[in-house]
């Protein structure tokens, strides 16, 4: 998607360890037109799928998902990342593995909001190691539900996920792959 | 806004400790329609004024806050929870008391996000004691700022935070009051 690779070099910025900071359009400050085109390519990308629910995982994956959803029209769920030791009750749980923070945490759906008969498309900013990816599939495998696809805005394609996932029979629709990045030169895919 | 009482009051769950779920519509699982139905509501009602960011906390208020920002045509951003003991370097922070989990965690948003010319509406799903919204208020103040007003989906008018912020001469407007509520009833103001 070109408007989006043309975004990501004029505003992005690299930092150590394979960081990309898009955090002035996509995930602290959320460039709301620029969603909308997002929203319209996912859109036409999954136009031959039946789809009725959007899922996604908080934080920065809501807002990218709820403008998406107005094209599908379809509710949108998100994960919450679990925060206390105690789950209650009607729950599904996974678990997700940070390479950021260097640590694992769990995430939750209420059960009420994902069913045998959803039909699901996961939508996130970031594909990267795959493990949210993985987190939330494991959440709709538990509902019984289908996994559709995945959308992602930005995938790091040098690093695992995309390509285990896509091994895995995931369909992935990524608008922007990365397949190489140093602090003078984003190179996509 | 009589759409959204009637969701309340047909698909709201009451529990104890005057804990109103609408995780079904507003903030596990959300209803994009109603969503578009709130944002163009709180466009309506703000009309009057020149805003030129949206302002919101996460995770629950980001929905809201982006599907809004379509009809105003500006930008969100929303505050981070800080999970971190270590707060790097251009942000500013404020402390929001959490009534719910019994304890205070400091939120934040990158400084460039927020600057003196911005004219800020805050956006969030519900208004109860405020500390939320005082914690993005001080932000604001922090940045220079100017708080235009607070846009609540709902507003728990039997708790302080609506009446406090009010007598501030902070301009709220909710879009559904709530006066009172048992298991058998919703009183709305």
């Amino acid at each position: 998607m070109q408007l989006l690779m043309d975004r990501i070099c004029r505003d992005g910025k690299i930092r150590e360890g394979n960081v990309l900071k898009v955090d002035s359009f996509l995930n602290h400050q959320m460039d709301i037109e620029l969603f909308a085109a997002i929203g319209q390519e996912f859109k036409q990308r999954f136009s031959d799928a039946e789809i009725t629910k959007i899922l996604t995982i908080e934080a920065s994956g809501i807002g990218i998902a709820c403008i998406t959803a107005q094209y599908f029209g379809v509710p949108v769920v998100f994960a919450k990342k679990n925060k206390t030791k105690n789950i209650a009750g009607d729950v599904y749980t996974s678990q997700v593995e940070s390479f950021t923070h260097a640590r694992s945490y769990d995430i939750l759906v209420a059960k009420e909001f994902l069913t045998q008969e959803d039909k699901v498309l996961i939508i996130d900013d970031f594909l990267a190691n795959g493990s949210a990816l993985l987190g939330l599939s494991a959440l709709i495998r538990h509902a019984g539900a289908t996994l559709v696809g995945a959308g992602i805005v930005i995938e790091k394609g040098f690093q695992p996920g995309g390509t285990m996932l896509r091994k895995q029979g995931v369909r992935i629709e990524s608008l922007a792959i990365i397949e190489s990045m140093d602090q003078n030169e984003i190179v996509f895919r």
